[in-house]
């Protein structure tokens, strides 16, 4: 019953400007789960299925919320255990003897990654309000192969001290056109964002979004909320990411080097 | 007035068995914003200091709460400018011909990363909730050496995808009790924290806990609540989390490699 932790997606390796034939890469999955307190949501947190109870049990503990492993009455699964949705929200029953707080709990905070039911329903709550992209422009393949050197060369911070990830926009010819660094990747996209949201220029339908690390459903999301057709990471994607690029007419790029790159996405953005 | 974005701190670095005189090492800062609307809080990131207007405006957009700039009557910080700890609060007033459903923002989670007023109001917070750790035992030099080949030598995902963390606990000699891995480094460390806290194991106070890539506040603070007295990460601790560590009496060890490691917080318990 336990939800797969990776997923099989066909995937086009360019390296050198040849074009190899798709084949399956094996990605991390990565689907939300929402935490319950007798039905009550307490949190949502993108994961790897597997070991949900007890990511839910840590998360609870490591929270302060729970101090006992007795305190917890039952953890389970919502509705049918029989469709894959349901196992995206765990419902924990305190034991009767424990008295909690919830309003103490619920602080009124609205969570970035917060979703709706499970991965797909999330995935139609944002296609309601961002409409999949359609530009059918197409991309020099050198554009990508400069965009690893460019991003290094204006990040100030992360040689210093390793710590940093960046979120670099640039036009469809490669020029850089902002570039923040942030401890946190989604932060850097949303400042590079906010920026061009602020000086009235969404949407972002000729640039390209680059990101040190991974590509997250979160990244896509903010990605396709600003309009931005093209998004390339240094690493892996997630399962999710390349999911909701496919159903969002957006290009996805991972694993960019200086003469090579994987296409999980919209290859027919890039001029081989 | 910006607050740094960097941040500098005494490290001792170990090389082959021989220890170095402290220097300072830089590191990247992390802080909690706080977003609010109206004075209602919506969202808590942490964050690196710098662009916050920015990064309010991104979030807000790409989140879907506003659409247009014109939207945005006034963005400022919260209280007294002078004051660095309300740099922490990002105050956003809507323009008056925005009508803005806030109870359909706020849809009552409580946010992982979420906390007080500023980065130290937390940490208060937490210690007032988690005891500073106290044990004095020592871990010898080579206990450190070899825990990042037998952290990789267990995963299994990582290899395949190149795209999940892992968290692992190690007893004091080094062997390896638990191994998790997920596509976000705090739920591996949840759902490892999570085995021992239902099998009725916490404290684990003669324990290491070992993340992939780099230590936030966020990790800092769920060992603590799980009391475990020593962290290890493959790369950069943030500032927040050297300063958490030294002000819970914890060990913090960074760039962990197979013959060499920076110490920067509790060096007292690694036997050289």
């Amino acid at each position: 019953m336990t939800s797969p932790r990776i997923a099989r997606h066909d995937t086009r390796k360019i390296v050198q400007g040849v074009t190899h034939a798709e084949a399956p890469d094996e990605l991390a999955v990565e689907e939300p789960l929402e935490i319950r307190i007798d039905d009550e949501s307490i949190a949502v947190t993108m994961r790897t299925p597997g070991d949900d109870f007890e990511l839910a049990a840590g998360f609870l503990r490591t929270e302060g919320i729970f101090t006992e492993p007795s305190q917890i009455g039952a953890m389970r699964f919502c509705g049918e255990e029989t469709n894959p949705a349901y196992r995206n929200i765990i419902n924990v029953t305190p034991s009767p003897d424990m008295r909690l707080d919830l309003g103490r709990l619920k602080r009124n905070f609205y969570a970035t990654s917060s979703c709706g039911v499970c991965g797909k329903a999330a995935i139609e709550n944002i296609r309601t309000e961002a409409k999949p992209i359609v530009g059918k422009f197409r991309v020099k393949l050198d554009v990508f192969y400069r965009l690893g050197t460019a991003m290094r060369s204006a990040q100030t911070v992360f040689e210093k001290t390793g710590g940093l990830h960046a979120a670099g926009l640039f036009d469809l010819h490669g020029a850089l056109i902002e570039l923040r660094e942030d401890i946190g990747r989604h932060n850097a996209t949303d400042k590079v964002i906010g920026r061009m949201f602020l000086d009235g220029k969404l949407p972002l339908d000729k640039h390209l979004l680059m990101v040190s690390g991974r590509a997250s459903f979160e990244i896509m999301q903010k990605a396709l909320m600003a309009g931005i057709p093209i998004v390339c990471a240094v690493s892996a994607p997630s399962s999710l990411a390349v999911e909701f690029a496919r159903e969002s007419g957006m290009t996805l790029v991972g694993f960019l080097r200086a003469d090579q790159f994987n296409v999980y996405s919209g290859a027919e953005r890039i001029e081989v």
